[in-house]
């Protein structure tokens, strides 16, 4: 008798997004005219075209797969070396970093990469994650049967939550107890917080003593605009022992459609087996792409590469700034409206407290009822993201200037 | 202190292709001129360019994503509805067979797809595979902790091997003891054998009475030249009870490198929580698509849909036939030459006997070094490969015809 993985049904509702999609469903359909002026700034995803350069460069990679003589087949899993190379080069080597080609893992998806890794870690670790946080850590563990039930409040028996509240900045210290693996996401989703150079200084020294591993996600690395804010975890010495870097092509290239990302090991980071013995973890996650993957497409992976040509980085600054004016103009519009405002600075995400005591939910309804606005409520992102919102700012200007004036028409 | 997953140290030596690749590279960098006459038969890859009409639409998906009226961010995890549909409608339905959009899941590979399966599959289930094997089912299910340590012959415990030989026409029978989960690859990897109607009807009955899922994959099925042999698992009464289907583009459309599969889960497919209640699959399949993937590349599901079309039907049936008159040409050479073979009419694999004795990693060493052919050696597919090598008809007719020559002209 066949037998399923009974660590599913443990999970809470949908996952955030899809419920978010279902409630915006309804409403339309049963407001068809409100539902004309829409303006989502609900799910984190990209509005504005594909770059140029990568657009023509996704153009040749089509015109090779037409001909016998350029034609590709079945690429190396963990990525073409010529994106290897580009990344390793310009993302860390050109800015100081030691980071070796074949410790970049391309893919397909950080959210794939950040739900794999666990694959390669034991079922005895125990686990610290940020509240709020991104759902998809706290669902892929509790999916691979490393948590409890659920409580009330939604939060998972044997996780340690790490609350981000104002009182920290939104970036949380490394507990008092020992947990052996920390995800952390600077800058920050949902928050927008990013931690400084000494907050990361002292997670990297905690996971050293404790033989931790940090799980670092630098989806956002290219919205930070403090030049004291560190890009990469392993601008910090001692990271390269005990730290995995997720980065994506998704938010500062416009990929969310096209689908690139990659993930760092470095080979001097060591786990244990156990018995005790530690040793390297890169050989496992390769063994892992080799085996539950195929590489991503050649024609997406050319398109990658243009990302870091001259005219690529131009272009993709341009998104950049073109989405964090959006963030900004968002940040004044709610706090002329009176919210208090949070994030917006280091990231595309602007991070609201809801007025008078709304729930987070109260208020996502609230807002797409009467300002015909999709935001994310809070206590998606976990029990400590209640009594908040989220408010993206990957949209047009013109998006973005109407859900200010949209915000402070709207009467609490 | 962090530990890692200890079953991946359970794992023999590299996957296959990759210690395949090891040596041709190393034989290459030995011997530069006969390098230059190298002819590739052992990976299963495609080598004649996409479609005409499946780069028309890429080109066309390309230049939608590079204007922001018709740019696609994040798409459904599950697959766009115009894939999903043109899927189910034309590989199902239009074949008698009862299978709706929503049980389509678009991916990026079946080798994704079939190691991913295991997710939503309980830790106890007794698992039954082939031998000679995908090496991929195989090794999934040690990583996840399935298996024993393998022994001299690389068969791990805990598995339970179903011997295909020649007395069973490579098609294993349903094993006199209970199973709970069984891999059946048909038209077959590597050997090329077809199951009939009848042994599937077989494995149908079995799994149905001992509440077994079959997890069938049909990666090859636009090879079957035979009329009487199905096509799908869903052709078989009661299958949609008890199986999942594994489908690719890869190999009918040429997407190895392009990347997409999909994979059918019928709603009516229950498995048993420990409790032992049956509840149906497919939510959790579709939760774990949800929470662990972003969806496949926009622009290339809009090349798979192409596939569908009356040119991209015609030019796909073009591409099997090229490789199929491949396959006809090497049984030839190779029967010629006094080899025993086997498949090559429902499939692109051509399964060759040893002869003398060789063990299947001395004939790869020979047929490389003396025919400078790369085949792959049967042994990586298992204990009971042993004794065969596997040659691909993926090739250019010039190259299959060459093939032919020199396997007329090895002296063993």
């Amino acid at each position: 008798m066949a037998q399923l993985n009974d660590h599913y049904l443990k999970l809470k509702a949908g996952y955030l997004f899809p419920e978010i999609g279902r409630r915006v469903k309804a409403f339309c359909d049963a407001h068809p005219e409100p539902a004309k002026r829409l303006i989502r700034c609900g799910i984190g995803d990209v509005t504005e075209p594909l770059p140029p350069a990568v657009i023509a460069a996704l153009h040749q990679a089509v015109e090779e797969m037409a001909r016998r003589g350029t034609f590709r087949g079945y690429g190396p899993e963990q990525g073409y070396e010529f994106l290897r190379t580009a990344i390793a080069k310009n993302d860390f080597r050109d800015r100081g970093l030691d980071v070796a080609d074949d410790e970049i893992f391309v893919s397909d998806g950080s959210k794939c990469d950040c739900g794999n890794i666990l694959d390669v870690l034991g079922a005895q670790n125990r686990i610290a994650i940020s509240d709020p946080v991104y759902p998809v850590y706290v669902d892929t563990n509790v999916m691979a049967g490393h948590t409890g039930e659920a409580d009330e409040s939604g939060a998972y028996g044997n996780l340690v939550y790490l609350p981000c509240t104002p009182a920290n900045g939104f970036i949380p210290e490394p507990p008092r107890e020992k947990v052996d693996v920390i995800y952390l996401c600077s800058p920050n989703n949902p928050t927008g917080a990013a931690a400084t150079r000494d907050q990361l200084v002292g997670w990297v020294k905690y996971a050293l003593q404790n033989q931790s591993i940090l799980l670092f996600d630098a989806a956002y690395e290219s919205y930070i605009s403090d030049p004291t804010v560190p890009h990469s975890i392993y601008e910090i010495p001692g990271a390269r022992e005990c730290a995995i870097e997720f980065r994506s092509f998704s938010k500062n290239g416009g990929f969310t459609g096209t689908r690139c990302a990659f993930t760092v090991v470095p080979k001097s980071l060591l786990a244990a087996t156990s018995r005790g013995e530690f040793v390297p973890l890169h050989p496992l996650w390769q063994r892992r792409t080799s085996t539950k993957f195929n590489g991503v497409s050649y024609i997406v992976q050319r398109g990658a590469e243009a990302l870091y040509s001259a005219e690529g980085k131009a272009q993709t600054r341009a998104l950049v700034e073109h989405y964090m004016a959006n963030a900004r103009v968002l940040v004044a519009g709610a706090t002329k409206a009176g919210l208090t405002v949070h994030g917006g600075i280091n990231a595309p995400y602007i991070w609201v407290q809801t007025p008078r005591g709304f729930t987070s939910w109260q208020a996502f309804d609230k807002i797409l009822h009467e300002a015909n606005v999709v935001i994310t409520p809070g206590a998606g992102f976990g029990s400590k993201g209640e009594g908040y919102f989220r408010i993206s700012a990957f949209n047009s200007r013109a998006n973005a200037e109407e859900v200010a004036r949209r915000l402070l028409a709207l009467k609490w």
